[in-house]
């Protein structure tokens, strides 16, 4: 199978490599990393291996030219691009699958290139981009994989499974892609914005303050809310969970608060702003995340300033 | 007039020494500033004119005994020590005049001595403590003058009055003292709360964001509905002036944000916590600022510990 990976960070170049590695014909579409990756290609230290494993790279789409699978890995906040990136790589038969943060980015897919083309997929994983060219995963990996339309898994979606498995890479597809969507925010609209608006701190900070306890469990519980108003359950268990996981990650820094203590752009819109918009536009209300949307998005837009 | 002043921070001090330099008899409880203000007395620095006005100083409130009048202008992190500071001060006749920032003082200087024997205070100034002894008051001043137990003025406050205006310091008395505080409250509460929460910012930086203007007037609308439900009526104009004034105001550091920096404790009960609590005890839903108060309070307890 021809893929492209569009934003080889660490998740893209992660699961790029697992698919070459596996006999896929994988084009990297690279920009601040392309010169060392194109020499070295990609060095992987998977959880005690380090190997290194030469790829495709290119600097612009049109030399990748249409594939089957077009696999999204940029950060949300370069969505914009969309329309000049993806269309050189995207033919009739091509699927779209979106590995990014948060809510939006299929249906920003779907808009382009029709719901039905599209898949979304989320990936809890530890990996990281160590340096230029090299990407450390640290621990276990799993994908879900959903329909970009709300529908059943299709038999292309099925199929895809079935390939990343193959590849290592454990993967299940699942009825509600955006159920899984919202989960997921259950844990970064708490955790990645209150590491940041609480004062700039890691995980094991956070439980440790009672305010930032409660909060995150009152956001939580309006995140819960705008779920259900869009038909998608989710459990206490679940909510407690969230908890339990990340008391276990000791001083973990979120991803979100990495991005910021660099002055880097936030995902403010994909992780706070879309699921505020849509848990409003269904009437829910949603203040406290109105709140912390708000704050984040001064505090993240001066940090970038002053960087 | 037997007159002790406690807590001789800027605004202290300087109603005390105005009220020494009309010929009442105004004692200080002085703490850290204690040694340089009984040997070199309080330096004024009063809008271009400087001049020095030796005090009676003491350490304990024992020293100074009952007195007519007992100005009390501590933070309001300190109301704890009420019980120990004030009793020695405090017989039958004396009137306990609070000028602390915020909601929850009378109340607790009722609960010691009588709600018929507190009258409340609210002072509009520019002062400040520039060095210990030295104070700087860079405008007019105004206060307003209350009573505790939400009556209309008695005749021992209107004679209050009178001292203050006799003594340069235009005062008026009030008919709700609870009104007044929470007009207040609707410059402190935002304005005060998101040069922290904000990003550690000052005025200038705050009405540049767009985000934190529009929470700003969010918080300012639970007020005005907090207010209402306790009989108090702030019109929409009232609310407004807090942007106009404020826009006057340059790169002004609200004085929690001064605290804040300085690792002291932040005055969150009195501003945040109490409004609050009021609020939702009547009914009224006050969600951003339930918010704001959790984040500032784990944000300053984190910046005092690391003080």
């Amino acid at each position: 199978m021809k893929i492209a990976v569009v934003g080889a960070g660490a998740v893209g170049a992660y699961h790029g490599v697992c698919l070459a590695r596996a006999g896929h014909d994988v084009h990297f579409l690279l920009r601040s990393d392309y010169e060392i990756v194109r020499e070295r290609g990609f060095e992987i230290r998977d959880r005690g291996n380090t190997f290194t494993v030469p790829v495709h790279a290119h600097k612009t789409p049109e030399e990748i030219g249409g594939c089957d699978l077009v696999l999204i890995a940029l950060k949300t906040t370069a969505n914009a691009q969309f329309p000049k990136l993806l269309p050189p790589l995207v033919g009739a038969g091509t699927t779209v699958l979106t590995l990014q943060n948060g809510l939006g980015n299929v249906e920003a897919l779907g808009a382009l290139f029709g719901a039905e083309n599209v898949v979304g997929g989320l990936c809890y994983v530890t990996i990281n981009r160590v340096a230029p060219g090299v990407i450390a995963n640290l621990g276990g990996t799993r994908l879900w994989l959903g329909e970009g339309d709300g529908g059943a898994p299709r038999e292309r979606t099925h199929a895809l499974v079935k390939m990343f498995c193959e590849a290592g890479l454990p993967t299940e597809a699942k009825n509600s892609l955006e159920e899984t969507l919202w989960k997921k925010l259950c844990w970064n609209i708490p955790f990645n914005g209150l590491a940041i608006a609480g004062g700039n701190i890691a995980c094991d900070a956070l439980l440790a303050s009672p305010e930032l306890v409660e909060l995150s469990w009152i956001l939580m519980r309006e995140i819960q809310a705008a779920a259900r108003s869009r038909g998608c359950e989710i459990s206490d268990e679940h909510l407690q969970k969230q908890f339990d996981v990340t008391a276990r990650c000791g001083a973990y820094l979120p991803s979100s608060l990495l991005d910021f203590r660099a002055g880097r752009e936030v995902e403010i819109e994909s992780i706070w702003g879309e699921p505020l918009r849509r848990g409003t536009a269904n009437g829910v209300s949603m203040p406290h995340l109105e709140t912390l949307y708000l704050l984040l998005k001064t505090l993240c837009r001066n940090r970038e300033i002053r960087n």
